[in-house]
C-alpha cells in the first residue's frame, strides 16, 4: 500500500501525520484505564502497539474528513476502538486452536509472548474495552456500538472466521468464498466508512452508501491479498503454491485461478471506488480517501 | 438458592414466571439474527440455552421493578445481553488453556461438545452480540453498553480472571482476594442492579447506590460460594479440602479458614442488604428483590 500512496506527496504526508495521531491515541487509550492487572495490560499493549498500518482507523478518519465532518477527536476515539477490535480478532485468530501462528508483523504473537490463557483474555479485554470507549462518544455512542458490533459479530466477522474454519476440506463455491470474505474482511472495512459517515453527520442513505462501497472495497482487498500471496510464493525459490492455497484456505485463486482472481479484485475495486465517488464532494479530503481506497486493491496489479 | 426462595410462595411464583420469560427471550434472541453460520449458531445455543438460574437477568429485572420502572421489555432485552456476557465468560473460562473443564451444569462444555476454535468463537460471538442488542435499547443504549463493558472489561471481570490465573502459587493477601472477587464475580452482580436502576429512570445517585450494594452482595455471594465448596467437600467421603482450595484458588477459606470466611460472607451480605434497603420504597417488588439478594449469601448458613 505505501508504495502507491507515496506517489502523491501531500497524501503521503497526511497519512504519516494521521497514523502518528492514531498511534498516540492508542497509547493513551491503554494508559487511561486504572485497575487493569499488569500482565493483562502488558499483553494488550504487546498486540495493540505492535505495529501495523492502522488502515481501519485511517479509513474512518478520512471518511469523516471527506464528508466534511467536524468531529475529528471523536473519529480518532472511534478509530482506536476499531483498531482494538481488529487486534482482538488477530490475537484470537493466531491461537493454537485457530491458525496457530507464532509470528505477527515480525514479532511473537500474544500467546507466544505471554501464554494462551493471557492471550484469550487480552483479546476479550480489547473487544470489551472497544465498546466501552465507543459508548461514550457524545450523542452517537449507541449508533457506533451497533454498527461495529453487527460488523464484528456472529453474522459478520466472527461468522466469517467460523465459516473459514469449517471450509477446510470442503468443496468451494463462489457463493461460499464471497460470504467468507464478506464476513472475515469486508465487514471490518465497511464499518470504518459507515462510522466515519455517521460522525460526519451524513444522512441514512449516505451512511448506507459508504457501507456498500466498503463491502466492495473489502472484497477487492481480500481478493488482491490472495493474488499477492499466490504470486509472491510462486516467484520465490521453488514453492509451488501460495501459503493460503496450500493451507486449503478459501481463496479466489484456489477456486478459479490467478488471472480470474485478479480480474475479480479489479471488478470489486472499481465498483467500490465508483460508489464512493458518487458520495463525496470533490476536494483534497475526498481525493485522499479515494487514493487510500484504490491502494487497497491496486496492490495486485 | 431455590430452597430459600421457596419459603415465600408469591416470590417463588414470580421467580418461576420471570425465569420462563427470560428463557423465552434468550431463545428468541438467538433465532432473530440471520446469516449466522450453522455450527456457530449451534455452539452459541448449546451454551446459552444449557440451563442455569438466570440469576443476573432476574436481578436486573427485579431491580427495575423495585424502583417502579415502566420499561420491562427493555429490561428483558438488557437481561438477555447480560446473560450472553455471563455465558461467554463461562465458555472461555472452561477452555483447556484456562480452567480446562469438561462439564458445566451436567452437560459437556462448549469446546468438548464442538471444538476449541468453535468455543472461542462462540464466546466472542455472544460477547459482541450482547453489545449489539444493548446498543438498540431506545435512549439508553450508550449508557447500558458503558456500564456493562466497564464491568466485564480489563478493569472488571476479565481483569479478575487474569489475576485469578496469576494468583496460582502466589501468597494470598486479603487485598488480593478481595480484588479478584470484585472483578471475577461482584462486578457482574453489580451491573444488573445498576442497569435495572437506569432502565427504571433512577437518578445518578440511586444508580451508584445500587451498584455499590451489588458489589457488596457480589463479594458475599463469592464468599458464601467458597464456604459451600469447602464444607460440602469435607462432608463428603474422605475428601480433605474443597475443589477450589485444592486447586490453589484464591478463596477466603484458604486465606483465613472456614469460620472467618463465613463471618465475612455475612458481613458483606448485611452491608449490601442495608444499602439496598435504603434505596427502595417498601412494597412487594422491593421485597422480591431483597429476598433474592439475601439468597445470594444466606445459602452458607
Amino acid at each position: 500500500m505505501s508504495a502507491h500512496v507515496s506517489t502523491n506527496s501531500a497524501t503521503d504526508q497526511r497519512l504519516a501525520d494521521d497514523r502518528a495521531l492514531i498511534e498516540s491515541r492508542l497509547h493513551a487509550a491503554l494508559s487511561a484505564e486504572p485497575g487493569v492487572p499488569d500482565r493483562l495490560a502488558r499483553a494488550m499493549r504487546h498486540s495493540l502497539l505492535g505495529g501495523g498500518k492502522r488502515l481501519r482507523p485511517v479509513l474512518l478518519l478520512w471518511a469523516h474528513d471527506a464528508l466534511a465532518g467536524a468531529r475529528r477527536e471523536d473519529a480518532l476515539t472511534a478509530g482506536v476502538a476499531l483498531e482494538m477490535v481488529h487486534t482482538y480478532s488477530l490475537i484470537h485468530d493466531d491461537l493454537p486452536a485457530m491458525d496457530d501462528d507464532d509470528l505477527r508483523r515480525g514479532r511473537a504473537t500474544c500467546h507466544v509472548a505471554f501464554d494462551e490463557a493471557t492471550a484469550i483474555l487480552a483479546g476479550d479485554a480489547l473487544l470489551t474495552r472497544a465498546f466501552a470507549l465507543l459508548s461514550r462518544v457524545p450523542g452517537l455512542g449507541a449508533d457506533l456500538v451497533g454498527i461495529l458490533a453487527d460488523a464484528a459479530g456472529p453474522a459478520g466477522m466472527v461468522g466469517g472466521q467460523q465459516e473459514d474454519l469449517d471450509a477446510e476440506g470442503v468443496e468451494l463455491t463462489s457463493d461460499l468464498v464471497r460470504r467468507i470474505h464478506l464476513g472475515k474482511t469486508a465487514r471490518l472495512i465497511a464499518a470504518p466508512l459507515a462510522m466515519g459517515a455517521i460522525l460526519a453527520g451524513a444522512d441514512r442513505k449516505a451512511v448506507a452508501g459508504m457501507e456498500q462501497a466498503g463491502l466492495m472495497l473489502g472484497l477487492a482487498f481480500q481478493a488482491a491479498d490472495d493474488v499477492l500471496d499466490a504470486s509472491a510464493d510462486s516467484a520465490t525459490l521453488g514453492k509451488t503454491a501460495g501459503k493460503d492455497a496450500a493451507a486449503g484456505k478459501p481463496t479466489w485463486v484456489r477456486l478459479e485461478g490467478l488471472e480470474k482472481a485478479q480480474a475479480r479484485a479489479r471488478r470489486y475495486g472499481l465498483e467500490g471506488t465508483e460508489t464512493l465517488a458518487g458520495l463525496l464532494k470533490p476536494g483534497p479530503a475526498a481525493e485522499n480517501l479515494q487514493f487510500l481506497c484504490r491502494a487497497l486493491w491496486e496492490r495486485s496489479r
